[in-house]
C-alpha cells in the first residue's frame, strides 16, 4: 500500500496553509484586488472557494454561476449552498442566449418537454456508442474525433460552453482587477479531463498538484457541505454523464495509477495496488501522452534560430 | 552591431523549412486533419497563413475573419488580400451581435455617425490620458488597472473580443478536427502584447521564437502582399492605436533590447546599440516581469505535498 499512503494527506492543516499562502501571495505579487471563480456546484470549485475565502477574506472573493440549457438543476442548488456557507454573493448568468445566438444549440436536439431521465439515457447511450475495442469515447475526443463527423460536432458543442464561461469570468474579473481562480486538479490535468482554454484557463490553480482523492480529503477537513462531497463528480456538460463514466475508471484506481507513475513505481506493482489489468495502465499513459499539448500552452518550435 | 546581427535571419529558406516542419509534424503527431487561423489582416497572421499553406497545402488550412464594431475597414481588405494570394477561402463572422448581447458595447460610446478620424483621435487621447510620469498606459493595463475603474472597464472591453475570437476559432476548428494556429511572435510574448487566453491561446505558435523585426524579414522573403508588410502593426482593438504607440517604443528598439537581454549583453551596451536611455531597458524588463503569468499558464503552487 505504498502508493495509497502517498495519496493520504498527512497534515491537511499545513497543506491548507500552503495553498492559502499561494493564493494570497500571487494576488499581492501581481497587485490585484481579489479573485473571481466560476462556482459549478462541484467539489473542486467549492474547495477552491473555501480556500480563497480563507486566504483573502470573503469581501475579496467573487463567484459566478454560469449555467446553460443542458445544466443540471442540482448544480444551482449545490452552487448556492457553497455561496451561502461562505456568505459570498453569487451572480448567476445564463449562457443560453449567447449559445443560441451563436447557433450552437442547432447541433443538438432541443430537450424541451423531454424528461431529464430520458435526456440522461440518450446521452449515456450516445456516449457508449462511440466506444469500441480500439478506444474509449473519451480517448477519441482527446484525439479530436478523427473522421467521425458527429463526434467532432459533439466536441465543438461541449467545449464552447466552457470557453464562453472563461471569457465571462475574465470579463467580470477584469472590471474589478481580480484574478481568475482555476479549479482543475492533478487527476484532471494529467488525463486531459478539462477543456483547453475553457475551465483549464485561469490565472492560478491552487489544486493543480492534488489528485482528486486528495481533493476529497481536503474537502472533508474543511467541512464542505455534505451534498457537495457526496455527489458523483460530473463535468455537467451533458445530462447524466459523470467523470468516472467519461474516464472509464474510478478515481480511486486512476489516482493510484497516476501517483504510481509519478513515483516511478514498477508497472506490475501499480497494477497490483490499483487492482487493475496492465491495459488500464497503458490506457492512462496514453491519456497523459495525448493530452500533453493541453498542459504546454501553446506548442512552440524549439530553438529554431540556432 | 552585435545584437542587430543576431536579429538578421542568415538563411530564411532554412528557417521556413523548420517552421513548416513544425506545423506539419505537430498536426500529424496529434492526428489532426489540418489547421485553422484567425486572419486579422496583419503581418503575423498573414505570415502564419503562408507558412501553413506551404506546410499542409491550401486544402488543409482554413481562415476566419472575425471583425466587430470597432474593427478597421482596412483589416477586411488586407485579410482578403492574404486569402486571395493563397487561394484559401475566408469565412467572415462578425462578433458584433454577440458583444451586443453580452452588453459589452454599453461600456463604450457608440461610434455610429462619428467619422473614423475623430474616433481615432478620441482613442489616442484617451490612451495618453492614462500615461503619467510613473508608468505608461500599457504597463498599467498589464497590471490590471489598479484602482482606476475606467481603465479596468477598458481592459475588460478590449480583452473579451479576443477571447470570443478564440472560442469561435476552436468551435469551427473542432468541427473539422483542425488545430488552431496562433500568431504571436516573441516580441509580443515577452512584453505581454497579447491577450491571455485570447489571441495568445492556440494549439501551436510557429512564430513564438521570432522577434517582430524577424517576422518582417520572413514576410519579405515569402513575398507577402506589400500592403500587409507596409502598414503599421496594430492590435485593431480600438480605432487608430498602433502597437508602437501602445508599447511607447519602436519595434526596432524593442527587439534590440529583447535580443540583447536574451543574449546576456551588458545593459550599457544594449542601450548604446538600441539608441535608448537606460530607463527604456528598465521599462522592458518590467514588462517581461509583469507579463510572466501570461507565459506560464496557469500559475501553480510549487511542490506542495513534499
Amino acid at each position: 500500500m505504498k502508493i495509497k499512503e502517498k495519496l493520504t494527506i498527512q497534515d491537511p492543516r499545513a497543506l491548507c496553509v500552503k495553498l492559502e499562502a499561494f493564493i494570497k501571495n500571487t494576488v499581492e505579487e501581481y497587485g490585484r484586488e481579489g479573485c473571481i471563480l466560476g462556482n459549478s456546484g462541484g467539489i473542486d470549485s467549492a474547495l477552491v472557494a473555501f480556500l480563497a475565502v480563507r486566504a483573502l477574506g470573503k469581501d475579496r472573493v467573487k463567484m459566478l454561476f454560469l449555467p446553460e440549457r443542458d445544466s443540471s438543476s442540482d448544480s444551482y442548488r449545490h452552487a448556492l449552498e457553497v455561496a451561502n456557507a461562505l456568505d459570498v454573493p453569487m451572480k448567476s448568468i445564463s449562457l443560453t442566449p449567447l449559445l443560441r445566438k451563436m447557433g450552437v444549440y442547432k447541433l443538438e436536439p432541443s430537450p424541451l418537454f423531454i424528461p431529464r431521465s430520458i435526456q440522461e439515457r440518450y446521452v449515456i447511450n450516445k456516449h457508449k456508442k462511440y466506444d469500441d475495442d480500439e478506444s474509449t469515447t473519451f480517448m477519441k475526443t482527446l484525439k479530436g474525433g478523427g473522421s467521425n463527423v458527429q463526434l467532432r460536432k459533439d466536441i465543438a458543442y461541449y467545449r464552447i460552453k466552457h470557453r464562453l464561461r472563461m471569457a465571462i469570468l475574465y470579463y467580470y474579473g477584469e472590471m474589478e482587477n481580480y484574478m481568475v481562480l482555476g479549479t482543475s486538479n492533478r487527476s484532471e490535468k494529467m488525463t486531459g479531463l478539462f477543456i483547453k482554454y475553457g475551465d483549464g484557463a485561469s490565472d492560478l490553480e491552487p489544486l493543480a498538484g492534488l489528485y482528486k482523492t486528495q481533493v476529497y480529503r481536503l474537502a472533508e477537513y474543511l467541512k464542505l457541505p455534505r451534498s457537495i462531497i457526496e455527489k458523483a463528480p460530473t463535468p455537467d456538460l451533458a445530462p447524466g454523464l459523470t467523470d468516472e463514466q467519461t474516464l472509464n475508471l474510478s478515481y480511486d484506481r486512476l489516482d493510484t495509477i497516476l501517483a504510481g507513475l509519478d513515483m516511478g513505481v514498477k508497472r506490475e506493482d501499480i497494477a497490483r495496488e490499483a487492482g487493475v489489468e496492465m491495459s488500464s495502465i497503458d490506457y492512462v499513459e496514453e491519456l497523459i501522452k495525448v493530452s500533453w499539448h493541453m498542459r504546454n500552452l501553446p506548442l512552440e518550435p524549439g530553438n529554431i534560430l540556432t
